[in-house]
Order: C-alpha cells, then structure tokens, then sequence
C-alpha cells in the first residue's frame, strides 16, 4: 500500500529569508527571558526534570554550534571545548555530560559568559543562514530553541515556587478572561489522515503520514477550568480510589496529591508570583493521572491523538493564548484549539507505522522517548506562536506536572 | 455507528458441566504445584514484584469465597475473617491489605491450613457450580486462577534462582527442541477486526470488538532464540546506545544489565536448576526494553498488538508448549503461534474503543493498569492449555523480566 | 605505668569438663528453640537487622566447623562446600557471603538438613572439646552460641510481630512481677579498676583492665518501668524536641515514632502473642534515643559503662531474670543488676586504653564494631543465664530497639 | 567531691571594647569572602552538608538579629518577617524553616539584599555592644560567625570542586611549607584535667572542667603528611578490610572511596583550583573512618582527646597556619599543634561528667549534638585565628570530608 497522495504534496515551505529572520526572532526571545533574571535565579536548579534558565541559553547554543558550526563549517573552533560537557543535554552519540541533576552547581560560565558565547555563534551561524543546504537543520535547531523558551518558562516558575517568599518574574497585570466555546464538536468516524504531510518543517515523530480508522465521536469545544477542577476536589474526586489508574493511586498516595500543582487555598503561583485563581481560566498543571480521573468522574473520557487531530486539521494553529514575547504566559481560555494549555490525550507516545528516526545525533530528538510516555496536543500560553501544528506531538511522563498541561474531553457518540 | 455484526454473533459457551470440571482441574493444579515445595519454600518472597507459593493458593481461594461464597451464598460464614487481609491482593474495593513486599512475612497459616481452607472452599462452591446465574464469574474465577498458577510458576523460579545452591523443583529430563517454522507470514493491510466477540469468556479487556486499519506487514514464523540473542550480545548489543529507548538505556546502566535473566555463562535457570542453554530454543526472560533494542539491531520492530492479533485469527490457540500439568516449563519452539513465550508487542497497554471496566470489585481486575505497561500476545510454557486465545492480551512493564517472555519479529511490507 | 597487678591475676577458669558439658547444654538449647516452630517459621526474615531462626541454627554451627574443625581437624572435610558463602555472617576474612538481607530467601537447606549438620559437628566436636589447647576457642564459641540464641529469640519475635495474625511462639503462662528494689545506690568516686581481669574467659573487648577516674554518682535500684514510661508518653515526651538529640529528633520524626516497639493501646506484643502490659514491669524495646530522652525528662541521665560495672563488680551477674530454657522471656523486674534488659550507657563504644583485637578471623568478632554504636550492660530475660558479667560489653546503634533493651537512671551527688 | 579548684578561678575575660572590635573584624571578614564570588556562587549549595555562601551570611545575621536585637532591645522590628524561616539553621524552639537540603533555591533575597541586612543589624548591634550584660551572647556570637567563616570556606570549595571547569576563588601563589616538628612528645599519665576554667568565652561543650586518668602515651609533633598517605595508597590501604572498621568498610564500598576527597592523580582540589599536591603538606579532607585505618595501618592509633588537650595545654592556640584574613586557606605544616587540619580523636562526641546545655534555644548549640560524631581536636588553616583553644571540642560524622581535616598519631608508652 502506497502512501497515500496528500503526503507526497508538497507545501510551501520557508525560505532561507523566513528562517534567518525566525532564528535571529528566536535567539532574541531566548535572551529576553533571562532580563528578569538575577545571575542566581538563572543559575538555580529545582529539581532533576528542570534545568536553570542559564543552562537552557547555553544548551541551545550548543546546539547550534554543534550540529551546525562544527559540522558544517570548515575549520570551525569551538567557542570553548569544555563547555560541551556542560551543555550537552541527552545526545549519547555526543558523548559525556553532568549529571543532569547537577546543573545547578555550575555557576561559572556566568550569564554574561554564556551571552558572549551566544553573540559568537550568532555571528558564526551568519555564514549558514543563506544556505539552502542547512534550511532543515536550522528549522530544527529554531523548533528546539523554540522548545526551550517554554521549558525555561516553566522551569524558572518551578524554581521560584520553590521559594517561600514566592517571587515574581514579572509584575502583575489583570487579564480579562476571553470566553471559551460551549458545547462540542461531532465527528463522524471513518477513516482520517494522521501525520505531517509537506515541505514545511516538522519533526520525524510526527510522520509518517497514515491513516487510521475512527469511531464517531465529539471533542468538546472548551478547557476544563480550575472551577470545574474545583468541583471535582469537592466531590472527593483525590479520595475515590475508583476513579484512578493503578499507578495514579500509588503515586497520589505517595506524593499526597490533592490538588493540581501551584494551587494554595484559593490562590496559584504564577510568573508574577501568588494569585488568586480564575474560576473560568483553563486548568492548568495536571499530570495524566489526575486528566484521566477527572475525565473518568465527569463520565467522559480523554480524547485520542487521532480524534484531536481529525477535528484540529485544518484549524489555525497560531490562535490562542500563546507566547508572542517576553511576557507572562497565564491561561485565560480561547475558543482556539490551540493555546492556553497542552493537552492530555489517551494516546500512548508510540511510533507511528514505518517511523525511522532521523539520522545521526539529532536522530535521538524524538524517538528514544517513545516509551512510557503520553501525547499532548495544541500548544500553551508559553508556547512560541507559531511553533505549533494540528500534527504536533508533545510528550511527558503520566506524573510530570509542571508544564502548562490541562484538558479537553471527549465521548464517544 | 453500531457495533460490527460479528460482535453480536453468540458462539457457543461453556456449559456449566465444563465449568465445574474446568473449576476442578485448576484447583487441583495449583495444588500439585505446591507437592514439590517445603513449607519455607512456599512461604518466601523473592522480590515485591513476585509471591510466595502459598499466597497464590490462598489468594486464589479468597477470590472464590469472596466474589462468589460471600456474595452469592446466603448466611456463608467466613473461614477466618482475618484472613482477607492477608490475601487480598489489589482490590481497593474489598479494602485494607498486607503491604505487598511484606508477603513472605506470613508464615502462618500454614500450608496445611491452607489446603483445609481450599478444600472447605472447594466443597462450597459445589452449590454454586451448577447455576447458570453465577457462570460469567465462574469462568473469571478460573481464568484467574490459570493466572495464577503461571505466576506460582514464575515466582517460585525467581526465588529459587537467588538461592546460591540453585534448587530445582522438579528432576531435569531432557527435551529435543521441535523446530519452529521458517520464513515471514505476510499480511496485505487493510481494515481488520479487532477484539473478543461471542459469549466464550474474556476478559473486560479484550473488547468491545472494534475495527482497525492496518498497513501490509509481514509476521515471523519463528520466535527469536537463544543462539540469535547470543549474536546481539557478541555484537556489543547491549553497549551499543543507538539500539536502546531512553528509559531502556538508563534501565540497563542502573541495573547493569548485559543478558536475559537468568542467563550465567552459557546456562540458564531452569525448574530442573541450572541447565545448558539450548540454541535453538525460543530465548526468555527479556523485557520489553530489550526485545525493542533486539528488534533495532535486527533491523525489523516488534508487531503492533493488531497486527499480532490479525494473523493469530482463527489460527489454534491451544497448540504449541504449554502447560498441561505439574511438569517443569521450558521453551523448546513449536511451530504455533501461542506457547513457549509471551510476545511483546510495541502496543502500549491502553483502553478499546468504548472500553468500560465491568461493575464492582471486579472491575479493577484489568482496566486500572492501563498505564505504563506493553500487550503480550500469544502462551507460555507456563500457560495452562485453554487459558489463552487470540484477542488475549496480556501485560507487564517494560523492564520486567521474571515471566517467559520472549519476542517475534515484524516487518513492514 | 605498668598493667595493675590484679589484671596479671589468674582466676580459676572453666575445666575442659565444664566446657564439654556447656557445649552441649548450648547446643541443646539452639535446636530446643527450634521446635515450637514450623519450617517457614524458621526460615522467613523480618528486616536486615534480624536473621531468621534456621539461618542462627547453621551460622553458629559455621562458627565451630571453620574455627575448631577446619582449622585444628586434620583433614577434616567440610560437611558441604557450598554452605560456608549462606552461613558467614560477617568474617571479611572468611570470603564473600550472601547479601545480609537476603537470608530469607534460603529455603534449602532445610531445618532437617541444618539439624543434621549439626548433630555432625557436635560428633565431630567430641575430638577436640578434651583438649587445652583449644579451650580459649571453645569458650569463645560457647559465647558465640549462647549470643545468637539470644538474637534468634529477638528475631523470630520480631518476624512474629509482622504477621497480623500475631502467632505466638509458646503458650502464655501468666507471671507474678517479683518487686524490684527502691532507691539509689551511691558511689563515691575516685579511681575505679575497669574491665576483664583473670582467666575466665571473657570477649577481647573487656580488656585491658585499666583505671578510669569516676566522680560521685548514684545508680538507680530499679529498672524504668512500664508504668513510667506511660507517664513519659502522657506527657507529651514523644513531641518535646527539648528532650531529644539532634539525631535522635530526626530518627523519630521519619520513623513516626510514638512508643516503645510492640506497643499498642494497652498490649505489647511477646513470644505468647499480643499480652496486656504490666505497668510494675520494667519498659523494654527502646532505644538509646529514647533512654536518653527519657532520663532528661525525668531529670536524671543516664549512666556512663564505668559507674554502671563500679556498682556492679562484684555481685552475683548470674542472677535476675535471664533465660534458662526454652521457655517466653519476658521481663518481670528483680532486685538483682542483672536480667530483664540490658541497660543503656551514655558510653560510646570504644576501644579500651592499649585495645587489640585478637589474630586472625576472630579478630572481627568485636574489635571492627567500635564506632556509632553504644554500650549496654547487664543482661536480659533472653540472655542465657552465666553468660553475662560486670565487665560484658553489649552494643547496639542507638536506633535499634528488636533487643530486650531498658534503662535504669543515674545521677550525680 | 567538689570541682577542682582551678575551676572556679577567674580568668581575666574580653572587655566590651575588646568585643565590639572583634565584632567588627568577624563581621567583615565574612563579607570580604563574598567579594571573589558572583551572585550565582554565593548561591548554590552543592550538597546537603554544605549551605550556601549568601545563606552563611545571611544565617549569621539571623543569629545577631533573634539572640540579641529580637529578645534584648524593645520593639525591636524584624527586618523582614519572613526571613527567619530562611535563615534559621537548626533552632527547634525558634520554629519551622526550610529544608536543609533546598537551601540552594533560595536565589531571592539577593546578595546586595543581605549585605544591606547585615548592616542594618550591625548599626542595631552598636546599641548592646558595649553592655557587660550581653557579653556571653555577643562572645557566643562572634564564635558562632567564626565557625561559619571557617564552612562558608570549606563549603564553597566544595560547590566549585563539582563544577568540571574547576573554578578558582582566588589566585594561586606558591606557598613554601615550612617544616613541622619531628619525633614524639611525650606524656607520663596520670591524672590530668581537662575542660575549660576560667572566664574567657568558651562553648558549654567545653565544661564543666573535670580530672581524667590518662596512661603513658605519646603524641607525634608531625601531622600525617599526603606523602604517608600516597604510601597508604600504594600499599592497598583502601582495599584491606582488616584496616577498617565494618561501618567503614561499608561506607568505602558503597561510595568507592579510594583517596581522600579533592584528590585525583597528583593533583587535588583548593581554592585555587586544581593544584600539585605537596608531599610534605599535612594530608587533609580525611574522615574519621580513614583515619582510623591510615593509624592502624601504621601500627599506631588516634589519640583520645583528653591525651591531646593535656599535651597541648599551655600551649600558644593561636599559632600555626590558621586564617588571619580573605586568602586561600591551605594546609602547609607547622610546628604548631594547632592550624592545618582540624585532627581526629578516637574520641566519641559525648558530655562531659555534669554536663549541662545553656538554657533558651541557644542550649540547642552543641548539647543536641552529641550522638555519632566524634571530637576534633586543634584548628585549621581555614579557622579564625584566635576561635580555638585547646578544650575547643569539634565534632563530625565519621564520614564527613569536606572540612579540612587530618590527623596527628599518637601510641602507648
């Protein structure tokens, strides 16, 4: 069986102008988030599946000097050959690296050191910004920047919660909630196309393009929100064994989970420190075990991968809540599919049939994690805009919790 | 859209009469597992994971008394009502419970007062067996016990490897391999029907009966064996990290991990004790980690559980090396597609379409576990003979090793 | 300074007669101890710390076979190779062994087989019990025996108190509490001679005699009792960090700890199962934080090893409430020093002024212990009766509490 | 018996002014060590033993601000309420506080933050300066911050031996060793006292003073040098059990330890970097554990610390190689017996005959800690010069390595 047309179609991609204009957008937004920031608060680390917000400009620069200067680039010098080892993050082909629960020791290269670095291999990666040869890698290497302005977001919030004096990255704004949509979208089943299709970027764990057959079903048109989650606390829902997978009860029991992560009383911690929840603003910090319970209770089920995308395809991925610039990412709720929050689905993080990962280094990106893990769909309000699509495949363990991670239910029809 | 007419089709139960002889063997099965075991050899816990003999035949005997005795008997009175909390083994429902690493505490009862619980119970549940109400639990009653009766098996081994002195269950007698098939059964894709259908018992798990799109693939004829594991190791298998998922390779550094459980030199752990390993024979005892990195380094992937189960359709589920009675299990190879070894599929353990847990206790029987683990396919060694079936799907984490747990290789067409 | 003349003293020690015959009452005693319980009973293992009763049985008999039979037996043949590897218990010298926690697994040999072995090395021990040479080492062993008989009846009490069902290892007989005495008994300081003097045997530990420099002090002539102890715990003991070291703060607030072990409501639990307290008898199962807290409550401390054996050179250490067949030790309070449980110092336990362990494997014995563990003295209902005196050094880490272990204060004048 | 005599004589103590000038000098040395590091380095905390340089500055403040200006001037305001729970190290009485090991997330207050803190309380501080009431307190608080000069040393060499760029504090400059003594002083027994007398401020660890019982015995003028210790190496010191104590052993096994902490071939970790070793230098960051073995190993033994004051009483505390200002500290060797290397005793942490702690949250200082520790005996290179005296009683866990200590041997007579 072939495959079928649509992914053999070719899209317009972006031109080597598009990207050069993205990657210097990119570097910049990277450095934006780190003015906020004193040296110590970019140096800390929380805990071991977050990293320092240095780290994360230092890592993306590693990046690209690695797979792009030093491969690509004759004769090219390491910026300095001994911070690879500090800024390698996973890459075993790339060879050792800290411990990734010590990154918050290295206090030196400074901030300005690493800035340094970064202004070097900007300049150096002029050199390769025209050439249509790299326009996939650097698309990568944008994405993977664009991946890690979310996880510093996230990470620095980590860290400041962590604190007792709760502070802020930024002062507070009121944000007026937009509405979200009511009621739910219906899909007759039948058989969808999943999976990227086109010249534009997008990364090996997304294709290849298939089909796969679908019950009728409806996706509903809004976000759970933190005063539905409310509903569900007060209904005993963290109590009733019932409605928890075997491994979600052990880990609540352990962890003693009562409520999503951030929630004190009437109040949650966000990028301007502690605030009082908005009962109509998307849930926001839930891990897959208490997505799926909470669906359980409500009598409805998480959607799969495939129903989200059959109804997402064709959407505006750029709508929403998501992070246009260094400013603090909050849900608020938009009748967008995309935005505010990731979203759980029942999905396993599996290989879609005849998957090969990428060749070489970057070719552990995606696919060595396809075990144990679930799939997200749409984007966040700390999501770059733009770096999202309806085949998109974000990816965290059923546990983690401190991403922008929320839900939207489904039900069979 | 309804339910595919083949799932509404009846097929031909079991009738009470089968029942209670099939209720009656298995009793008597477990027991004459425990003939070859000491007192203390039924009563230690190797590791949490595993039980002691004589908790799989109390166990078993309180799933009888409480799902069947206690709820369907008018005025039956517990044997000891201590004993439940002792020898529930995850109910919530049913309430408190031993800590499940604290098992091999229990020396009393003893065996003996188990079998006079057993047979107590046995001779209760004569008035039960005859009635059509009661037939659906009865079968759940005995699929649970064949479950148990392989995981006595596979406990009692794992126990038995970490006694220096090696002991063996039962005399070693030597078995000439029969020949696996050769060669790749193919499969042309296309929309295949998936899950139990008829009035035969399964599990909740199997269904609702579901359709699925697949793509052409072929099958192999032939379990992966000892010899061919014994090629990935001198290969540098397991030190090569290209082969290996993150957690996988993380798994194996940890754990220091360089072979099949119960491999040393060139034997293995066997009932019968140490013994030479066969080349030929099927290899066990792998987790899914491994069979996945196998299947890299082979340049082929494990079969999806849809695909596994569109070739096994209609196929005899009955044949091949399975358990027939108390005799010492070891893969040998057989040209069917069930027994020797459980095979991995790279399906993650995940709810059917409209999947709904049945009511009450029962109902955490499968549908709480679908997290975090992988579908096997097919019979072991250590699967009673009639247990299993092609839409069986049966399940463990992926590092876990202490089942017959080998691999049959897929391709992509 | 030369040794005082008193250490150079020769004191009548045991005849060769009186040895055989202590070995072979010792020897009864262990498999005595054996009887009330069943093969699983013999060989489960409760924590790291305790050893199961089967495993005492075989080690001690290890003790003769390697120390007396293999050493000074001309060609003397172990009776099998493989046993030394599961029944060494702390020899470096003597080779590797099975992992400390792992003793439970053993389930073969059997007790039939550990008592035959047994019975082989008594034979085979008639050889050398006539002889003077090897009086020193047959001394030692006796010891060695009579101690683990003392710890397979805390051990096997210990695993006992796991089992929600409470077994009890003999038949309950109630006890009348002999009155301990009133009062303190006061010294008034100045130089006190310390340690073993003489030729009777005695651990390397207890020497060499040396002088120590006592102020004056009192010793309580009663053992805290179980009524005390109730005051201490209705007045808030167990949540006044005042009361408690730092260590001892952090052991009981991770380990949630609210009372003595064994205790619950009214009862405690002992070798006839779950009994009421005698308030009148004196508190055992506590742990040197405990004692410590406990005697800041009450306003007094307690006493260093060198007041404790000042006072009790001299008196009769075979006396008291100590064990003399197999028969439920349970403490009860008597006027003597000795018996009931053995009694807490604040002494560190550290090697005397011009120390030296003993040459060879036996050196381990005691030498290699002295570090962060605390020296108690006297002896307990479960020690059998001569084996204790004034200068018997016992030790344990200051968290431990399986042993019959109490207090009795002390206070300066 | 009453106290000797000597002990109730009065020496003459520090006037005020003596103590607001070396008010003055602590309080600006602690802050000249903060000037080499960045904000980022005065921040993370490299392991739970180890505190931050920020949190050492900002705990010492905390001590002036509760002990002196909260409970000694009216109306006295906090300068933030919300510190004390910051700062607070181990005060129970004084309430809750952060977990000891997150102390490295607390990047918010800044440095600048603290320093304006820190001279808030010293401005507040001149009110009670010159009050012959407070003398004890503010003594007991210039010794206080002394000690935390001396970890603030030993702590951020530590966080920057993690960091694999090895960073410098300061500059290096060759340090000529000058020669340390050579030969045996030794001491005749008998009754020697011990403990402070006398007026000057001392800990309460110190006292009450008291006679011990000393035997003949002998104490090297020479600290063990890291070339006696690279000949403990070669003649497999790490690898012999019989050296070692079994806490030891484990400890060696479990953590690898083969070299002292900072070593790595003929190199180790200071201030400045990763150096050449000096042979001749006195050896440094040793545990207790590895002392023991290095003296057993050369047929000598640790001394106790009543062995050690006696030899060193009268002796000048204020000689050797001892921190006078903000420089590298680094062991050199001296005549000295005091400066280098704090030196183990075989001495357990214990209190001495008639112990008391002081009363108030304060008695929490010392007394709490006498459990598993063991005594230091001396000064280091990185003390305040002038903080110890030869009753100075340090204390750590056997295992500890991170302070700057050695060992100095000592034999019978």
């Amino acid at each position: 069986m072939a495959l079928p047309e649509a992914a053999q179609q070719s899209t317009t991609a972006a031109t080597p102008d598009d990207l050069a204009a993205q990657f210097r957008e990119t570097r910049a937004l990277t450095e934006s988030l780190l003015e906020p920031l004193s040296e110590a608060d970019a140096t800390i680390q929380s805990m071991e599946d977050a990293s320092p917000a240095k780290w994360h400009a230092a890592h993306t620069t590693w990046f690209w000097e690695t797979f792009l200067l030093r491969d690509h680039v004759a004769d090219y010098q390491l910026y300095d050959e001994r911070w690879p080892f500090l800024f390698n993050s996973y890459y075993e082909a790339e060879g050792d690296r800290i411990l990734r629960g010590k990154r918050g020791l290295i206090s030196r290269p400074t901030v300005a050191q690493v800035l340094d670095w970064r202004h070097a291999v900007n300049d150096a990666m002029d050199a390769l910004l025209d050439d249509p040869a790299h326009t996939e890698l650097i698309a990568l290497g944008i994405a993977h920047e664009q991946q890690h302005i979310e996880l510093l977001l996230t990470d620095i919030k980590h860290a400041f919660s962590k604190n007792p004096l709760g502070p802020a990255m930024w002062e507070h704004a009121e944000n007026r909630s937009p509405s979200q949509g009511t009621g739910w979208t219906e899909h007759p089943g039948g058989i969808a196309m999943i999976g990227h299709q086109g010249n534009d970027f997008a990364f090996d764990n997304e294709g290849p393009a298939h089909r796969v057959l679908l019950e009728p079903f409806a996706l509903s048109k809004s976000l759970v929100t933190n005063g539905e989650w409310a509903d569900f606390i007060s209904d005993g829902g963290y109590e009733d064994h019932r409605l928890w997978l075997s491994d979600a009860w052990a880990w609540l029991s352990r962890c003693n989970i009562t409520a999503p992560l951030y929630w004190r009383e009437d109040e949650h911690f966000t990028h301007t420190g502690w605030q009082k929840r908005d009962p109509d603003a998307p849930v926001a910090h839930i891990s897959y075990y208490e997505a799926d319970a909470f669906a359980t209770w409500a009598g409805k089920r998480l959607p799969t991968e495939f129903e989200w995308e059959a109804i997402a395809r064709g959407s505006d991925a750029s709508g929403g809540n998501q992070l246009d610039n260094a400013a603090p990412p909050s849900p608020r709720g938009t009748p967008s599919l995309f935005g505010d929050v990731w979203q759980f689905t029942r999905s396993g993080y599996l290989p879609y049939p005849r998957f090969q990962p990428a060749e070489g280094a970057v070719g552990e990106y995606n696919g060595k994690f396809m075990a144990g893990q679930w799939v997200l769909k749409g984007a966040s309000c700390a999501t770059v805009r733009g770096h999202s699509r309806a085949t998109y495949r974000n990816f965290f363990y059923p546990q983690q919790r401190w991403q922008f991670t929320g839900l939207r239910l489904a039900k069979d029809l």
